[in-house]
């Protein structure tokens, strides 16, 4: 079946996003090991974030709301309300970081936007993801923006269905084994996973769990069209 | 023009919002005076909020960020930890209560439901919308759900031409003169306005600086339907 959609996942696929959090996360191991040198910051951030998942669902605003909950239970609260203050000047930071394109999207979006319709699906926060896509320069080439609070089977089934697309014309591509690929195949589409050097532990699936038709793995979006016009 | 369409606005339209907000607000104040007695907490707190709604949008994630900012500068960094924790927790709250009903909503749309397609247009933050809309019980009663970062004339424009609603077929309702009205005149709807008791400042219009067309009010969403009729 021709491809005429292509779904095109944001965070650590068309931008990074992954490192921005991970360096905000050793920076805080730092700030608190200062305060407690044996504490284990990462487990402890992990398990505090997993929780208010179902409260915050994704993004920068759950992730320093975590982190300040995080800094008073690991230093039993007496971490110093400055300390607490720096973290929430680290959260605005990223909030307003500019958006760093991973290379070669600008030019290989630029190609696919003449050969099909492209729809950025993300997840995430909403008011973050838009302006992350704003700063970013790419609008223009998307026809449909879908920022979800989670990419499931569900979700995915009702992005195609309200904009009425086939599955057998839709390939999603993302760095989420868990969240761009997984889902997708499970509706009967197609899937190129590029894989992003970081993963949170979140998205994390081992990849012999996958099926095995249905998706491809590239190493750089510069790749992706003669994939596809091989498809 | 025949009503096809009902635009409906979801805090303090059809579940109650601001309330929540000023209570979290009064407690606030409250904890805040017992350590800085002539503090103006909430002037404080409203200038923070404001320059912090470039970076956050809006929503109970921001809002519990800025009461933390302000708890930290209006008492020069000498509240304790521990209070700081109990501002996080009523964050947390907030996002875990169930979604509260305004009186008649449920009987008003099922009657609507049956005559008009009905869209939820709500402002705010995306999952902490999509969580209250799943608790409301009213999910099933709409055709579509937009959950938008900001309603204003470019956001209402996008969602009638990427659904395909012309505005002579549209209607409107919500208790902003801001958010749902405004707009929605600017583009050649109609609306119907249903103050709630309690205005958040950043929503405030005074009402003089309306339009005088095109726009109704109401005071309870049981009289919606009959004043559907006579348009």
């Amino acid at each position: 079946m021709p491809i005429r959609y292509l779904g095109l996942d944001g965070d650590d696929t068309l931008w990074h996003n992954e490192t921005r959090f991970q360096l905000t996360q050793a920076a805080l191991r730092d700030l608190l090991r200062s305060h407690v040198p044996d504490a284990d910051v990462d487990t402890h951030l992990a398990e505090v974030e997993m929780r208010n998942l179902r409260l915050y669902g994704y993004g920068v605003k759950a992730f320093t709301l975590s982190m300040i909950e995080t800094a008073i239970q690991v230093t039993d609260r007496r971490i110093p309300t400055a300390d607490l203050e720096v973290i929430l000047g680290w959260g605005q930071k990223m909030l307003g970081e500019p958006t760093e394109l991973l290379d070669g999207v600008e030019a290989a979006l630029l190609d696919l936007s003449r050969r099909y319709e492209l729809l950025l699906i993300t997840k995430g926060d909403l008011f973050d993801q838009e302006s992350k896509l704003a700063r970013s320069g790419l609008a223009e080439m998307f026809t449909g923006v879908e920022i979800l609070s989670e990419k499931d089977v569900d979700a995915y089934r009702s992005v195609l269905r309200r904009r009425h697309i086939e599955p057998a014309h839709f390939v999603m591509v993302g760095n989420s084994l868990r969240s761009d690929i997984a889902p997708v195949l499970a509706l009967g589409a197609r899937a190129v996973h590029i894989p992003y050097p970081l993963t949170w532990h979140h998205e994390h699936v081992p990849e012999d769990s996958m099926p095995r038709a249905g998706w491809h793995q590239l190493e750089n979006i510069g790749e992706l069209g003669a994939l596809l016009d091989s498809l």
